[in-house]
């Protein structure tokens, strides 16, 4: 395995030698193979499909299809589209003595990216982090592991074609003792992101060496303030939580203020039934995925927000209010990556925000925050041009 | 110990509030209290010192004086001069639907810092942290105890005639247990900083479950091309090596291509034999602190970049060049927080950059690279404005 770190790690310094377009023309090339070669695809996903009942949820989270395949085309085309998120001066300054400092972004280096089903996402996470300059390690799950397997040998055989190292692209074993190298492989990976749910982040989380950004769960509350509007709020709630159920920006906990108490039947109408409304206070904090939805009368915009920094996960939180000061408290004191006044959380999602794509939503504060693309698959260095000064 | 992180995490949420003038103010008092009542603080470093022979080279590093005072409350004046770090917008952005998008920094929360001896630390840190918004835990050495007890006191009468909660700074007991509840502590300690030798350092990110930033460890090189400067070179050389030995930017190894061997030398001569060489290949990798340089001679400019991608530590690096290509390429493929052309690594500091103060180098790629002072002591968040615009 360490040897598989250390290809990726000399990979990673040649990738970043690459022009801008050498890097588009292998996205493009790499959409062009999955749809001629699409049947090839669909056949190692039959092989995985195979496993599974189709009445097992995996399934479709698991399943590809022609339309998949052109869809994961086209988002391939649009990344080779996107500018390059490399060389970017975002400090500048020369000092009285001379020397000229510029700070510059430039790739990680090597990402691990530790995934579940979805065999869509080698193909995502590898074009932002080819794009961005980085070579990946992908650890994706064993029922996912023929597609996986015959999209990495795809995506190979395109860089291979484009005299580029394949060790841009390794795809890892799926055990969990890949799993634990890769946590523990300090100087090989310069970061890890885990796309999954609370469980896998957590046990990355407690036993990663290497940096991790975690991603994802999101305990996702919506303040109905004694001056919110009750047809934005009807608006919001129902897209916040019935957009899609399974997604980490759905809405999860509804708390109204107790002077609005009589506008809750009215705020609920619009879900008609659908969703579950659950008021037990020991189910705070639950991230749903699932048409339910916890309920809460608070006395004031303080006990919102209190309730907020206790149960939420620092994703995405919402008010719905008229009122300008207590909007403006509420994006101040709330501590989450995405804080949104009079809007539904369902837009916390790179391509919403402008970012052209989406490898994750970042919940933690020591770098990105909020939706990750391809400038998030950066870091910066200095550097520092002289004529021979000293320091004194 | 929990209660402590609880209450520090409490004490953040009233810390964003504050105006940058009432931190100011803040910080200016702690100068003035200071060096006012620097007796109390010095009879607190005696009994510190008492522990110590003086000729333990702990000593001159615990050891406090009336003009050390001065120069803590001038950093402190410094710092209250420095523009706040809070509330810059980094992307704006309105949607073709209306939201209004802000990228703005905030602050992190609740930073961790683990140091060793220096009661300098305490004002160093608390006024970076507060400055910035943060509330910090300062975890230090037991050899530092009493001063760091009597500059805490200190910074906690300020805090409360100025009305401010004192859990905006707390001192954590001297012990190992302390270090493990605050590597921890995860939901109440958004960063954690390590400031030490390698060893604090790596038992840090070893065991940490909070967010780290790796700080410090340098093993600096410098590469003298084949078409280096001799002159350049000498002073940069000597600066790099003899300006501090035992800091972090001090140069541990000088690679010299093979066409200059015969200008070792007169590359050496600056520093008048008051250095030793060390040619020996074991000793590669060596972060020196001390009247030692590693040597070795190689064939190429791509053998000078493996040996540093092999050994460095991705603090700082130069080359001495008069060949733009050359060092245009090293400037590339250098994997560093600090990159220099012409010019010595000892400009590797906070104040050097012009950031106004230091907390740290960062040494990693997650967060904040190289030099760290306000700015790095922040994050952000996405506020998002609407008038109940939905998502499709």
């Amino acid at each position: 395995m360490k040897q598989l770190f250390h290809k990726a790690k000399e990979a990673s310094r040649t990738l970043m030698l690459l022009t801008d377009e050498q890097r588009n023309e292998v996205l493009r090339k790499i959409a062009d193979r999955a749809e001629v070669e699409a049947d090839k695809l669909l056949a190692a996903n039959t092989l995985d499909l195979q496993k599974l009942e189709p009445s097992d949820p995996l399934y479709d989270r698991l399943l590809l299809t022609k339309e998949r395949i052109q869809g994961i085309a086209g988002d391939l085309r649009n990344v080779a589209k996107l500018p390059s998120p490399l060389g970017i001066i975002s400090k500048e300054r020369t000092l009285a003595n001379g020397l000229y400092l510029r700070r510059i972004s430039v790739p990680f280096g090597v990402i691990g990216v530790i995934f579940e089903a979805r065999p869509n996402v080698c193909f995502d996470v590898f074009s932002l982090c080819f794009k961005s300059g980085n070579a990946c390690l992908l650890k994706g799950s064993h029922s996912a592991e023929e597609s996986n397997r015959a999209i990495v040998n795809l995506i190979h055989e395109v860089l291979q074609d484009a005299g580029i190292c394949v060790d841009a692209l390794t795809l890892l074993p799926p055990t969990h003792e890949a799993t634990a190298e890769l946590l523990g492989a300090v100087g090989y990976v310069d970061l890890c992101i885990p796309r999954g749910g609370r469980k896998l982040i957590d046990f990355v989380r407690d036993n990663a060496r290497v940096p991790v950004i975690e991603t994802g769960a999101g305990v996702v509350h919506a303040y109905f303030d004694k001056d919110g509007d009750l047809e934005k709020g009807k608006c919001i709630i129902a897209n916040a939580k019935m957009r899609r159920v399974s997604v980490c920006n759905a809405l999860d906990c509804l708390l109204v203020h107790h002077d609005r108490t009589d506008d809750i039947p009215a705020l609920l109408a619009p879900m008609d039934g659908r969703v579950e409304i659950v008021t037990d206070e020991a189910t705070m904090g639950t991230e749903w995925m699932d048409y339910k939805l916890s309920l809460k009368v608070v006395d004031s915009l303080d006990e919102a927000l209190a309730h907020i920094a206790r149960y939420g996960s620092g994703h995405s939180e919402c008010i719905i209010t008229e009122d300008k000061a207590t909007a403006t408290r509420f994006q101040q004191m709330v501590d989450a990556a995405c804080v949104y006044v009079n809007a539904p959380t369902s837009f916390t999602d790179g391509a919403q925000f402008g970012l052209g794509a989406e490898i994750g939503i970042s919940t933690q504060k020591l770098g990105p925050r909020g939706p990750m693309a391809l400038e998030e698959m950066t870091t910066y260095k200095w550097l520092i041009n002289g004529n021979g000064q000293v320091r004194e």
